[in-house]
């Protein structure tokens, strides 16, 4: 399908929807799927549109231009992507691979429009399967002071590469500000706790001593404040007393599997938007 | 909230969202929610639209009755229910009462917008907890070669409640053709067993007998066809192999309970659309 | 069934389990079920046995006593509870009603061993359900500087009514030291949120506000640290965006309901042991 | 740690747990984890216990030879197994791959002991990740008149590789009646639905028709009635009405992941008896 997905957000009005959706109409756009959602307790509205463009009475370029004059009487913040495509995406690793293994899986399988263009690890674990899967795979050391160098050569790659999209794929490495800042809402971490429970290290052996009876993984955007940003997804396990912290860290990978796939996945389909520290996320 | 919500169906075309969108703007009506759903199989298209009639410029009757051009050029069944509202409900019981006491709690509570017009049970079980509750209640016998005429009585009932929905709380009768199709759409069932496995009598023994690591309920749609109308809500619990038959059954109360409760809500908020033999359910 | 319930602990060591068993077939008990734990790190063993005394060739008293010997030479600590029997349980409350309501419904369906031998409120909210289910009610007033003798009143009738165990059915006081230590063990909590993510007041809000995708309960025994007793039995349920602090206290309602209910029910089945601040659940 | 597992099954009598633990006891093994079950319907005992063998006064085979006198006095039927073991497996595939790659990713993380000694397809489309992962792979054809002859070359390959275990990931091929048997209790098969629902061919299209809200897979041991034997393990997940059957398949295939996953280690650990047509799992 030739299409286009609108995401839009703008001050709560009278007639956004049909204003937006007759705008579609009137240049015979066919519209697919529209999600909406008004905040009343902050007089905002949001949504997204997915359009089928194959009998637009305009270009593709036209039609996106044209909407400038409508977005702008709403006085919206509007992103257009037109489709098929697919993200360009950086994953960042240590040693762990079961995240990395997932989304190279998943992308293989078509699951997610997603094109990994390198896998950057501080460890040089995962080289052997960026190989194998033919992904181009650079080695930044990022121990003791090298740490800052370490976040510039990666910034550099990811504006070489175009990157999109970046993943934290259990990436032991908290980011500085500069970076956080600098690709706001474009970085997806996967941390193995249920947040806010456990933030910082060794959730898995907090878990443990507080005795919870679930353990989880949470998907969410990275910002300056450490596993505080918006959350995406959460994935949940069942867990009993004679579980061990290495048994919770087994159980827990599948959580965080899960939660990562199905964050990053929202995030590629554009059906999340940030609205101040939550993320609205229409499903599918 | 002074509001309407439309529930639309019609065959897919161009344009839809925008003329229901424009309808209402065009009369000062806001719009709140818009769910839509095309089936591309069928070309179909179904929408949920709630509305805000507050600063409407035209009497609400006038609004429902100045759809009807629009209605039509779309070739569309649509129903506009104004809000507030309750929905008059009968509840039909025998002996077991978990899901009739779900039911009057969550009401109580006004979790769910329906207003109790009788209970009404084939035995007289449960007219301690009507009678709690201020509620009618009716004691039909249906036994043997009195459940033709049981039926006809509890139809009179249900005509002169005016009810609009009548809800089947672990009632062990099957009801009679003409009364299915009479009552179509307006009838819900909570099944004991996770749909379309173990139709019939004694799911829970079967459960146990397949040996099954997962038990359900299911509320669905009464339709002629046993325990095979459209699917509302399902939910399911855990079980191991050391739970009996009689652990079964009570650790499926609470799945029938939350199942049952949950498509209730769906329906009484107009949030589900039956389409061929499957429930459309716009979430909430 | 006539019976006994046998709940051990004790340093791990050889062969604790021959001996126990051995104990039990001697005396021509029947082994009906046996759960045991070792905790490697703590050299610690915990057992739960169920034994039929049907056949016992000896007095149930003089089985219980005759057990003192193997008992002390494990250096364990040990309990009996002659089967069938109803835990002696005081609920408490303040306004809230859907968790009291779970109680009595799954007390009076014979799912739970208790026998509710008061309810007592801060307000006087509940006082009809409690006189419809036929169970005084105890209305202590707590406000200001009232607390202190408040909870000595409420001592007074645990001790007068030979509570073994009181359950805080979203009971909105903090418990003095003195009672958390009076009653360690034998107090449990519902906190409405999935610990120890949102410990305090208004978790739902703290849930919204940090956007969660899950939210959850969790059933505890009370100590002196506010929500930071061992943990018996949690629950979550998945909530999007478009749920309001409202929203979110009515799911939520569910899953205090459930988790509550099923800590309760393992209570008073002797399946929990309290270990560090851990509590070991064997599982039914 | 140098242990054993022994799995047994008996009549249910009188002092089986004392007897069996003194046995032990008696030898200086030590009792690690006991898991035993009575149907009391079948009087039928059933046990799992794992024993550290590191202070047997006698050597392991003595130890395993000595039992059998009280095996034998209790009618009982019962198998040993040394730790540590790798349990040498087979797996047989189509085309599809993602339960493959899931057993191959589980293996190499250590999460289950298991050899995987050949992977056996009537495709090659998995040759290529049999060879990544240096395990031999053998295309037997299967189609039309082949069938027969291709089963019996499964079991030459079965018995020369002394295979314990063969896993169908995904096989598009009904086992004849002898292989059937003569493998009994030796081949798991994941099917794609919430059996006993959807048996047979293109689940995920029946389910799709028939609406459910709730998809499944079931982990079952392989008997001569399709899709009908012991389930060991399932996994559900929630669908909604806009779910094409394309995307119940890809939600599905999480389910068959898991669901597969989890029914392998359960067999593995000797965590699970054939009990008529149910499988006892003790759990872990």
């Amino acid at each position: 399908m030739q299409g286009l997905i609108l995401k839009i957000d703008c001050p709560d009005q009278h007639g956004i929807v049909a204003r937006i959706a007759s705008y579609i109409a009137d240049h015979e756009g066919n519209l697919i799927e529209l999600s909406q959602f008004s905040d009343r307790a902050d007089s905002k509205f949001f949504a997204r549109v997915e359009i089928d463009t194959t009998n637009l009475k305009v270009s593709v370029e036209d039609f996106i231009n044209g909407f400038i004059t409508l977005g702008n009487s709403l006085s919206a913040k509007w992103h257009f992507r037109t489709l098929p495509y697919k993200m360009r995406t950086a994953v960042l690793v240590t040693k762990t691979d079961h995240c990395l293994n997932e989304i190279l899986w998943r992308t293989q399988l078509g699951e997610m429009p997603i094109e990994i263009t390198s896998i950057i690890g501080n460890r040089d674990t995962c080289k052997q399967i960026a190989q194998n899967a033919g992904i181009p795979f650079h080695h930044i050391e990022m121990d003791g002071d090298q740490k800052e160098e370490g976040f510039k050569k990666i910034r550099s790659i990811l504006h070489e590469d175009k990157v999109e999209l970046t993943v934290l794929a259990r990436f032991m490495q908290i980011l500085p500000d500069w970076f956080c800042q600098e690709f706001s809402g474009k970085v997806i971490n996967i941390h193995h706790s249920f947040l806010p429970a456990f933030i910082g290290a060794n959730p898995y052996r907090q878990a443990y001593e507080r005795g919870v009876k679930l353990i989880g993984a949470t998907c969410h955007y990275v910002t300056s404040e450490l596993d505080g940003g918006p959350i995406i997804e959460q994935e949940v396990k069942r867990v009993q007393h004679f579980h061990t912290p290495q048994d919770l860290l087994r159980l827990g990978r599948d959580c965080e599997r899960t939660a990562l796939a199905s964050g990053i996945r929202h995030h590629v389909h554009d059906r999340t938007i940030i609205h101040n520290n939550r993320a609205i996320v229409f499903p599918d």
